[in-house]
């Protein structure tokens, strides 16, 4: 039996989902839960992963197991079990077929920012802005990034080189809400660190420091080295990932 | 030179105001910074203390030095300096008198409290609620507490036994904001515990396991076994400490 979760996360003390040398991942943290309730070994396979310091709100896995538990029971019993910075917000059974990564169809990721530089609760969940951005500039240069592109430009330069880096963007928007700037990315997929360099070249050209159409022209460089800017993971929110 | 100092700061990381053994305390992260600063030791006074994990958004401390530095630069200096959970909001040069404990009039202290069990954000800044409670009764119960009574009942008693108990309490408010419940105290003056404590036992009222009227019996016994209910730090902010 297939059984479809959705988890939602604090990312600010792990590694990210994948555990690293010596520091906590999300991913080996569940899998303990889970092996703990069903009394064996149990892997779990998520949409993707997320980096260090990054959140979910909407991440997805799945697992198999036998019939033993409805999807009532393991929600509640991870819950139970898994530390209170990682909830389980959905469980669901599934078609024998469906497969939390290769079944997806698209994924949104925000990134925040927040112009409260004395709010002492903020800084592990979005990014502090020094000086003012220019929103409209942003959303300008943002119409370049929608489509289907190679994303080479915008992307770690540590990606496996046989990984396709074509990817489709069907909607970025750049929205103010109150004293935060809240980045919308939604597409086929992301790279790594994709939404990352492309939030950050967005802020430069929202600080005046680059032209809209810089933004183009890093796309088409294709190169790794198109693009210095970056962001910290700590703004960045994994919000849904949606299948047909 | 005396300057007045409002300071915020996520509690989840600290002893409390006070250093314990092996715990940092923020008052200890300020000194250091503002030592640094001065290049010269200095110590700083607080409204008053707060406890392990409890947050403020508005406390206030003095501290003493000479003119080399305007108020501006000081804030800006030990911002620079201090860690982004504690952030300077406001730094006053005040008259040779002023006193951040003894010239204190009143304080607001907050209790947050919410019924979203599935966030991995809140836990350490709102007590999680498991079933639902009757905001009407709490209300109706609160209202024993206004007034100037002998708090003994309503405190730690680790408290130092020839400290007053007597204070007065001019407001308890109770709102529903959404999914979380916000409790609202303002009084001359707390004890130490005293919020929580007042807040354990409305949740009690409110959870329909006490009458309201136990909240007038257990404050008229005086006696610290009367009250057995507390709730964690984490939930409480200091808001504010007005001086005349």
């Amino acid at each position: 039996m297939i059984f479809k979760c959705t988890v939602a996360y604090d990312g600010s003390n792990y590694a990210g989902w994948q555990k690293q040398e010596n520091a906590l991942g999300i991913q080996s943290v569940i899998e303990k839960c889970l092996s703990k309730i069903y009394k064996t070994e149990i892997d779990i396979v998520a949409s993707g992963r997320t980096d260090a310091k990054v959140h979910a709100l909407g991440q997805v896995f799945h697992f198999e197991a036998d019939e033993r538990m409805s999807s009532e029971r393991i929600q509640m019993a991870l819950n139970t079990l898994l530390p209170k910075d990682i909830r389980l917000t959905k469980v669901e059974e599934e078609q024998p077929d469906f497969h939390a990564r290769f079944s997806a169809k698209s994924k949104r990721y925000d990134y925040l920012c927040t112009y409260e530089k004395d709010n002492p609760f903020v800084y592990k969940y979005k990014t502090i802005l020094a000086r003012s951005v220019n929103v409209e500039l942003m959303k300008e240069a943002a119409q370049y990034l929608l489509g289907t592109h190679d994303f080479t430009s915008y992307c770690s330069s540590k990606i496996d080189p046989r990984k396709p880096r074509e990817k489709t963007i069907y909607r970025i928007d750049i929205l103010e809400e109150g004293k935060d700037i809240r980045f919308i990315f939604e597409g086929t997929g992301f790279l790594r660190y994709q939404v990352r360099m492309m939030t950050a070249s967005l802020l430069m050209v929202g600080q005046e420091k680059i032209e809209p159409i810089e933004i183009k022209n890093i796309l088409e460089a294709k190169s790794k080295d198109a693009c210095r800017y970056n962001v910290d993971g700590n703004g960045l929110y994994l919000m849904e990932v949606r299948y047909s």
